[in-house]
């Protein structure tokens, strides 16, 4: 493998915004210490715009900060992991065993979704955070959850969501594409001493790479949302709906998940599912991916759909690298450069720290916090993490 | 009041609209002769992109369809309503009572929301059909879901939303104001053979206008979408969200009521909150009405915030003429020909009929369709054709 010359210029860029930027904005604006967990709206400067707390970004936060722990060995990075983690095991779950989607500040519960997403979001929390304080009682929280994650997926009728005849019987990408992901983040580092393993982590596994594949449609080199039970096509717009971020960062769990299991095959497929979504989502006129499309040209509903997110960029960054590493070809570091390029141009802000999370199709800051319900610590810090170290080695 | 020098050049402009462009898109397009009903997923030539059918808007054009042959007497305007009307009455409400929010082709149900719209937009739909075809079954059903509403009004369980000991008391803007809507349209026009009366139509009425001053903050001349129960400011994003729009359509329905009880205070009221709206919701850089803001000055939440809709546009057309006939103000007419110059420049397709419904910041189509889950055969038509009547008396 060939070594591209800004190799280095690019380790440096993106560990200067991690450790000069990311992490101190975080550590500075997100910590409440009085009622523990983390704000997570934050405006531009990291003053407290709202102090509800999102569970889906109170959990990601613990998972990123154990991490950090576990990587750097820095206390303060374990110290703030507890904080939410505490928070988390006293606030988040019902007396029903659901996960709630938002909290007061307090932690007092104000919104449940009809969605296992808070649930998997913990478990990740959970898995991390046990791992790096050594407190075997997360590591039992993070299983019991899993469990109770599994039988939502088998039988989601205690989501209350209504069962109607005209439904199109319909599977969705983000089902198999996060319980590849938990699986991953519940062995941990293989060859690590917290390595953890259990019986049936291979089979769930299997299980989600065959789902995932359904809903990739080779012929035409894309993977839809959500397809029909046996990967058919749907026609209507639920059924074209491209997410091209979601997709790539469906690639780049795949892709682990191949090489660790040595299936080149399932490899070469989650490179090229990544390369269909980097070749549909990229916009030709302004750069930069696109939030959503329709399979078929025409507008998507969702209304957002030109903006440009922070996470897909993240994704996108964390995915040809993994590629670039694994193939050597120069084909996927231009694709890094490129995005990486468009990204860091446009989302940091040099002056407050962290980035921005949406832009106008033009590339101009469309909102100026740097938190809020769906962003928080977890995809710049968690793609500038892992793009250091693929960078690195 | 003196006539402005373009009156008649506006009316013109809007006739032909309405009469020579979105009316015959709509005819054309979306009624579908085979299962009933109309085809609301419309792309910009009106071909059919998705053909499932969202209640509001089968209910809207019944509304809209109706109310034009009541106007004009054409009997295909009736014909269409009739599609609409008894696909509705087939399959808009399930077992339970409760009115679903999306149907399949066929009217199998697909979706249920757990909110009162569906139930609001059939009463209206029923209502004036009822009117337009003597068909009284139809005053019937109008008359039981509007009860349906009232009562979900006051005891909410039957929605299905989970109520939590964090959620803040609040009361939302949309109530009070589609129920003081509803109210009028169950009314229908004074003196005319077709007024309907009801003993507790002023009662409700009264305390619907009470509750929508609860959101009027007269110090800052704003109106909140959700405040708390006695109209204290919620210190949080949900509690400093405006939505002009919503506080122009809301203004109107408070200043026809006004008028027709004689209530100039309260007309004062409703045309000073339209006047607040129309200050803060302007983009002074590109002109238009948002479609959210943050009272406090903060990015909304929301990530669609920036769009232009095409329905602010067309309730403040709507209300902007409605305050000029009542007052006789110039100022009225200045704010009418803003919006409707920069609406009827942008949003009209020449080529295929009908309006766009979503622009840019800067005022390009951002979404080519011209029907959608949210957009039909209602506040374009509705705002053009009483537009046409507020110009022409």
């Amino acid at each position: 493998m060939e070594n591209p010359p800004n190799r280095e210029r690019w380790r440096s860029r993106i560990t200067d915004d991690l450790w000069g930027s990311v992490i101190p904005f975080w550590m500075e604006h997100s910590l409440d210490r009085e009622h523990g967990g983390y704000f997570n709206q934050l405006d531009r400067d990291g003053s407290v715009f709202g102090d509800d707390k999102h569970v889906w970004l109170q959990g990601r936060e613990v998972w990123m900060l154990s991490k950090l722990f576990l990587d750097r060995g820095d206390e303060r990075h374990l110290d703030a992991a507890r904080l939410g983690a505490e928070f988390l095991a006293r606030h988040a779950v019902g007396p029903d065993g659901r996960a709630y989607f938002q909290l007061r500040r307090d932690g007092s519960p104000v919104k449940l979704q009809r969605k296992i997403f808070s649930e998997c979001f913990l478990v990740m929390a959970y898995a991390e955070y046990a791992r790096a304080s050594g407190d075997g009682a997360f590591r039992t929280r993070a299983l019991e959850l899993f469990d109770r994650v599994l039988s939502l997926v088998d039988d989601p009728s205690p989501l209350g969501r209504p069962v109607l005849a005209g439904q199109r019987p319909a599977r969705d990408l983000a089902v198999p594409m996060i319980l590849l992901n938990l699986v991953a983040e519940l062995r941990g580092e293989p060859g690590t001493a917290t390595f953890d393993d259990r019986d049936d982590y291979d089979a769930i596994e299997r299980r989600c790479v065959a789902e995932v594949l359904l809903h990739y449609d080779r012929g035409r080199g894309l993977v839809r949302e959500q397809v029909g039970l046996d990967g058919t096509p749907l026609d209507c717009p639920e059924g074209r709906l491209l997410n091209p971020g979601h997709v790539i960062e469906a690639g780049w769990f795949m892709a682990e998940h191949a090489a660790r299991v040595g299936d080149a095959q399932l490899e070469a497929d989650a490179f090229a599912m990544m390369e269909g979504a980097l070749d549909a989502g990229w916009d030709a006129q302004h750069g930069g991916l696109f939030y959503f499309l329709d399979a078929e040209g025409f507008s998507p509903t969702q209304l957002e759909w030109s903006l440009k997110l922070w996470w897909p960029h993240c994704e996108a960054m964390i995915g040809t690298l993994i590629a670039w590493r694994r193939t050597g070809e120069a084909r996927w570091w231009q694709r890094f450069e490129q995005v990486a390029e468009w990204a860091l141009d446009r989302f940091p802000d040099p002056e407050h720290g962290e980035w921005f999370g949406y832009l106008s199709r033009e590339g101009e800051v469309s909102q100026r916090f740097k938190a809020g319900p769906y962003k928080g610590c977890f995809h710049v810090p968690r793609a500038l993490w892992m793009c250091e170290r693929l960078l690195a080695e």
